[in-house]
């Protein structure tokens, strides 16, 4: 058995590092990294690389060649899986495979099975400690997590504000609220999130690519744009969305009452289409998330403009926020910010984010956190 | 000498809380801490208690009952004075005492004077050392740092704001924004600053007491109420601000167009009262700082609404900004947000905030910083 803390965080660390370079890879699967630890050296390792394919623990524990000695330890970052699902249940795997001690990061969020690997491994004798850099691993897998309880995507949105609360001037402009070294962290999320969405203003305005462009690698999750109307269908082909080498993993979410000869021109461009309910005026956007549940899209990464944002975060869809903050004031009256055709008479009637983390970069904060609806 | 870099800290740090048992009392000199060591040990200390009271480096040199041996070391949280004001140069003293060794927290703030007192301690052969807990010994004194470079008091705004912008819902309401913890930290600055000030509209709305209230002390500083055409007069005998305990530290601050009953009434009230010009229908702000100045008053804590935060921040008339934010969202379109009557087109026109220092109390945070004007 491994006692030293600082031994113990080290190989959780590693494990993590491991687990991450499936970054955004493994849905609808969490990430997960294992390592095996003999005389105070990783003598294997693995992590879950794609949904459908082994787990982190089988990886490690099938390339390693040895016979486990009293202090072999396998490290893993999430409790294995106690229930033999595509794979096997990897509880099994760890009992016949002699080793007599394992490290977990965090329990299963299932709360069906959450405890369930731990209570086997142990009647089966081995020794496990439970919440090792837990935090870490938990937040890693913050989709997963949700998916996996709820059944439907964790809607996150990504807003940039400075610290009086404006998303963009009253005439619309908005480059730059934040630094560089802020923007650069957004390509972080888009490759962790199976799918992305804006809607048609800002396709219209800013021509986005919503692509995560991380060193040199150029990464594409499904984009979605919310263009209820099928509106400004005529500058389409202008557009990043529609002709860069992704642009068959672009759909377009149109309202059941966009007219027919625009929903078949749409067709004749060759564009994927998704069809949903409208009410008063807008799109259902409840109905697109439970349509994105059937699809298997465990999350979506939303970059709204505050017309948006309010009405999903007013009508209680949205799980999680990014919120990129300057700290500056741009004091305009007409300033774009949450609150579109919303009003409150009252503090309390605010929505909470609970649950906080904030990473700095530079001058600019990037505050998390689930939203903790009315 | 003292060469265990945690030892130099803390005997700073006993140094910074010495001073800072003067916290806002000093005005307008700045807090001074000053301890001797000797044999590992505080053989003396002191601290400045007042304006025309004695240093506290003289008041440490004048308890020290010794003979300096070569290891006494003095600490002081500023850079001793090299010109002999109302109590004669502290380097003077020094030098005599026969000390050998001094270090010092942060240099004299004033450029004039900045680095002088090391200068003659080190022609006198003392060895000196600059720069310890350098932030915190500069911090405590953003009063008199601005003080003594501009002969200006330092504006500060007070605000507490939603994530989203928001100081108080449409309908004016905004108890509360942030929690206890966050409300309570208040009570410090205003006993830091020797003058607090609100909008007449605070004390109709609110009918603060602008009170330190912390521990079993209460403390008031000078209050100003800014009230251009002296509105409400009817209803003073009902708020604290004239008629509690510190009454005599109000002062109202009209406009030269208020009506000379009104004038009148206020005199008749026994009510201090500040006439200043006004433009545009607005108080004239930059010549109630000036003659703030005039009265060597270093500092102003204004507790401000949305209307006139936006009209001194537009104006450059800010110096400095504590901003309460609390992680969440109020979503209210016409909620008071920084911005009345100001519109900006570009983001580029925002105002930034540097030095920027954060707090957290629980989930709120203070973020403090200078304001960087346009």
């Amino acid at each position: 058995m491994i006692e030293e803390p600082e031994k113990i965080i080290s190989h959780m660390q590693h494990a993590i590092y491991l687990a991450k370079k499936a970054w955004g890879q493994t849905h609808t699967n969490p990430m997960v990294g294992a390592v095996i630890v003999e005389g105070g050296k990783v003598v294997s390792e693995g992590y879950h690389q794609r949904s459908g394919g082994k787990h982190a623990e089988i990886i490690a524990l099938e390339s390693y060649k040895g016979t486990p000695k009293a202090d072999t330890t396998l490290f893993i970052t999430l409790e294995p899986c106690s229930t033999a699902g595509r794979t096997g249940a990897c509880t099994n795997a760890i009992i016949t495979s002699g080793i007599k001690h394992v490290v977990i990061g965090t329990l299963d969020p299932n709360p069906n099975h959450s405890g369930s690997g731990v209570t086997l491994l142990k009647s089966a004798g081995i020794s496990v400690k439970v919440g090792v850099l837990e935090e870490v691993c938990r937040e890693m897998n913050v989709i997963f997590n949700h998916w996996i309880v709820h059944q439907k995507p964790l809607c996150a949105l990504k807003i940039a504000m400075t610290l009086d609360g404006c998303m963009a001037a009253s005439t619309g402009h908005s480059k730059w609220i934040t630094g560089e070294l802020a923007r650069n962290d957004v390509m972080n999320w888009r490759k962790l999130f199976p799918a992305i969405a804006v809607s048609q203003n800002t396709v219209s305005a800013d021509n986005p690519q919503l692509t995560s462009r991380l060193n040199d690698e150029v990464f594409c999750s499904r984009r979605f744009v919310f263009n209820r109307a099928l509106r400004d269908l005529e500058n389409y082909k202008n557009y990043h969305l529609f002709t860069d080498d992704f642009k068959l993993e672009t759909i377009v979410v149109h309202g059941t009452e966009a007219s027919r000869d625009k929903v078949e021109a749409l067709e004749a461009m060759g564009i994927q289409a998704w069809e949903i309910s409208e009410s008063e005026g807008k799109l259902d956007m409840s109905e697109f998330l439970k349509l994105c549940a059937k699809k298997e899209i465990p999350g979506v990464f939303i970059e709204p403009g505050a017309k948006l944002a309010t009405h999903m975060i007013s009508n209680g869809l949205v799980d999680y926020m990014y919120i990129y903050q300057s700290p500056k004031f741009l004091m305009d009256q007409k300033g774009h910010s949450l609150g579109v055709e919303r009003f409150s008479e009252l503090m309390d009637e605010s929505v909470r984010l609970i649950n906080l983390k904030r990473i700095y970069f530079g001058e600019d904060t990037l505050i998390t956190g689930n939203l903790q609806n009315f």
